[in-house]
């Protein structure tokens, strides 16, 4: 764990000058004072995930250093491109089918998600660079080793990347509980599937800009499936489709 | 988090008297002294989870009560019984649909295997009694409801209960590799789907069991999915099998 971490204050805001990429920040309970303050503000404009955590949280993922008060989670793992993930396409002769990720934040999930892309053949992911988990340690384990083939890049601006997948002839699906039943929509085809946050879904503004919205058959009293579950049904109705 | 643990070697050891469901016991690192032994030798015996953590851990978790190096986690919800679960399905006037988890070790999996399970309608769910996760808080967390709605049972014996199942008329379907491909097995009518464990998949005995192997297509380098959304994706095929 400690290969991507950084213990204390001066480190983290060492890396606030480069170009480290800060996936999550964990601020002791109730500290406030002196250089925390400015560390939060400064995490906050950056957009970085800030999360409260009590000192024996602290303590244990520093094993004896001095945090006080604060670690950042660092990338462990490189970016890829969204030219490389299309690439990946192009040089295996497929369809791009390509997975957009709005905002997960559960590492679980990433890393969930990332694992079923490699399985049914996705050529890449895409995640936003702030207000989402990124490439952590815990993401590379649950992912079960396809964080090493399956390329994940990071972009600014989800909306903008959808309209660059568009313009290079995908279509844009996304999931929602008014769309059209999945079975009905032609999924085949090159394809960006585009999976929303674990509490929000997919976001207003992106939705308007999905070419088709679909609908996962629900019947139960819960009505919201977990974020990788349900990317892992609708990744595999496109595979069903394209089998056929 | 604490109504479901008992704290400290006294508490744990009268809970081993007791019908009490313990879910998992939580030994400090190194402890060997004392009742230690005789609470770790018991909690084997019976085939509980016991995974040993740091000192720290037991620390947050106990909130400043005396741990003496030992917690354990007991069952936040009440289990329900095969029975039950049957006679929603007649009551429903459905063909029933029973998800028969054999040996899932992660509360987060089982958590969203019953949040998927409610969504897709299924009368309930089969854990057994050892050597798995029980309904911890986690659990019911992770479920985000679904346990209030959707009955779970702890049988004592997996592959005695699917032989009960398969005698009240249910057909017995697990995945593994070496199956047919998913599209092309008949699983509409009553059915229990066998979900085998995060590591090891379904074991030898219980597949040798079920009537039908069936398999998930896979493409990519990583060969087996998240034990969740591999109890999705085929959640998810019976549906589209049973909707059409």
């Amino acid at each position: 764990m400690k290969d991507n971490i950084l213990i204390g204050r001066n480190a983290v805001i060492e890396a606030f000058k480069t170009e480290r990429t800060i996936d999550k920040i964990m601020i002791q309970k109730g500290s406030k004072e002196g250089s925390i303050k400015k560390i939060i503000s400064q995490a906050k404009s950056n957009g970085y995930v800030i999360q409260e955590v009590n000192k024996e949280k602290l303590d244990s993922l520093s094993e004896g250093e001095k945090h006080q008060g604060v670690i950042a989670f660092i990338a462990s793992y490189d970016y890829s491109t969204l030219e490389n993930i299309m690439d990946r396409a192009k040089d295996k002769g497929e369809d791009p089918f390509i997975i957009v990720l709005d905002n997960i934040v559960d590492p679980h999930n990433l890393g969930a998600i990332i694992r079923t892309a490699n399985i049914v053949g996705a050529h890449g992911i895409v995640i936003p660079k702030r207000r989402a988990v990124g490439l952590t340690a815990v993401v590379a384990k649950t992912s079960a080793g396809a964080i090493e083939h399956t390329p994940v890049a990071k972009v600014s601006n989800i909306g903008r990347t959808i309209e660059d997948l568009q313009k290079k002839g995908l279509w844009a699906v996304c999931a929602d509980m008014d769309g059209d039943m999945m079975y009905d929509v032609d999924l085949k085809g090159p394809i960006c599937l585009v999976i929303g946050s674990e509490g929000e879904g997919v976001s207003r503004l992106v939705k308007e800009k999905c070419d088709f919205i679909t609908r996962i058959p629900m019947k139960g009293e819960i009505n919201s499936l977990n974020a990788s579950v349900a990317a892992g049904v609708l990744m595999y109705e496109i595979i069903r489709q394209r089998m056929k």
